[in-house]
């Protein structure tokens, strides 16, 4: 049975959004990235801009999960701050976004957010620290800021941001169905186990 | 260059030394499980039963990391415990292991005695507790416990026994180079993505 929908969770520099495209292109699937931020985007009426800031990179202080519980029925009274409005928003589009055919998601809690989603392949991209730090010096050009540093800070707000809303530890294997090292393995090798796994029986 | 160490970190009843055993036997590797016990027996000179009591699943009360920084020259000195002694002999024997050829190495550790071997490629295996709860009573037979509370049990001591000897969290992606969701995927297309990517340029 083929997986209708693959959701790529990745460290911020390890080609995660690189190989998410190419699993999308090669198996001729949607593919979520900038697309859902569109998506949001006209669904919130907040500009696209906006989004990006206030993603999943952007950190918050309240506790979405606390609040939820706090608010006792199970919906989503009692949540405050533009980041939780956009994190439901953003939720309610992910869970329905299968029904539309099949899909390739990059990022934004979708592992979690589709985790009971049958026809489903979690997939997270990792790497070492000097593989992605040379990557995003490639790709966006040098920064003030060393490139070591650029990785932890945007990593650490995703890892803030997975936990707030999900309650899980980002990165942790049980998390996904597979975990891939791109720097070990090669960013062309992941795509091939992901399109090889997506499409087998 | 194909892998010539191959080590898998696993959760109880998930597979994962099914998986090992197939890759060691389709790659023609020697295979290190009860073989590993055996040589640590031969070279400590406690019995294999005792081994693999203190083993990977022994709980531990003291800290290793903490009493090998407290030792001060990096060495082994100030080291307590027969859990430690095992330990030290364990991860001098591992160090050791790829001197004498191509290999897999079931847990103990291996991940992160082996992580800056080059040649290696180190893999997490792990499943859904009902996935695993089916294979451990299929495998090892009812007991008075649930399987439930069995498989918990015996991954948390393993959790202690690799934080307390590794600093790390074990089942963290970034521990390992691959990791598979063996219910999700299948133990038999574990094995063939290990074997490829284990050969593969």
């Amino acid at each position: 049975m083929s997986k209708k929908v693959i959701t790529i969770s990745r460290e911020f520099g390890s080609g995660g959004r690189t190989i998410a495209r190419m699993v999308a292109e090669r198996l001729g699937y949607a593919f979520y990235d900038k697309a859902l931020v569109e998506r949001i985007a006209k669904e919130s009426g907040y500009s696209e801009d906006f989004i990006e800031r206030r993603g999943e990179d952007a950190t918050s202080t309240s506790s979405f999960l606390f609040n939820l519980a706090r608010s006792g029925s199970g919906g989503y009274e009692g949540v405050s701050g533009i980041s939780d409005k956009l994190y439901v928003i953003q939720h309610n589009l992910i869970k329905r976004l299968p029904e539309e055919g099949p899909c390739v998601i990059v990022g934004r809690c979708s592992d979690y957010i589709l985790k009971d989603f049958e026809d489903s392949l979690h997939v997270f991209i990792y790497a070492d620290t000097q593989f992605k730090a040379d990557r995003i010096v490639r790709l966006y050009g040098e920064r003030e800021d060393l490139p070591e540093k650029r990785l932890e800070e945007k990593d650490k707000k995703r890892k803030v941001y997975y936990k707030n809303y999900t309650g899980r530890v980002w990165g942790m294997s049980t998390n996904y169905d597979i975990s891939l090292n791109s720097g070990k393995i090669g960013v062309e090798n992941c795509a091939d186990i992901i399109v090889d796994l997506a499409t087998r029986r």
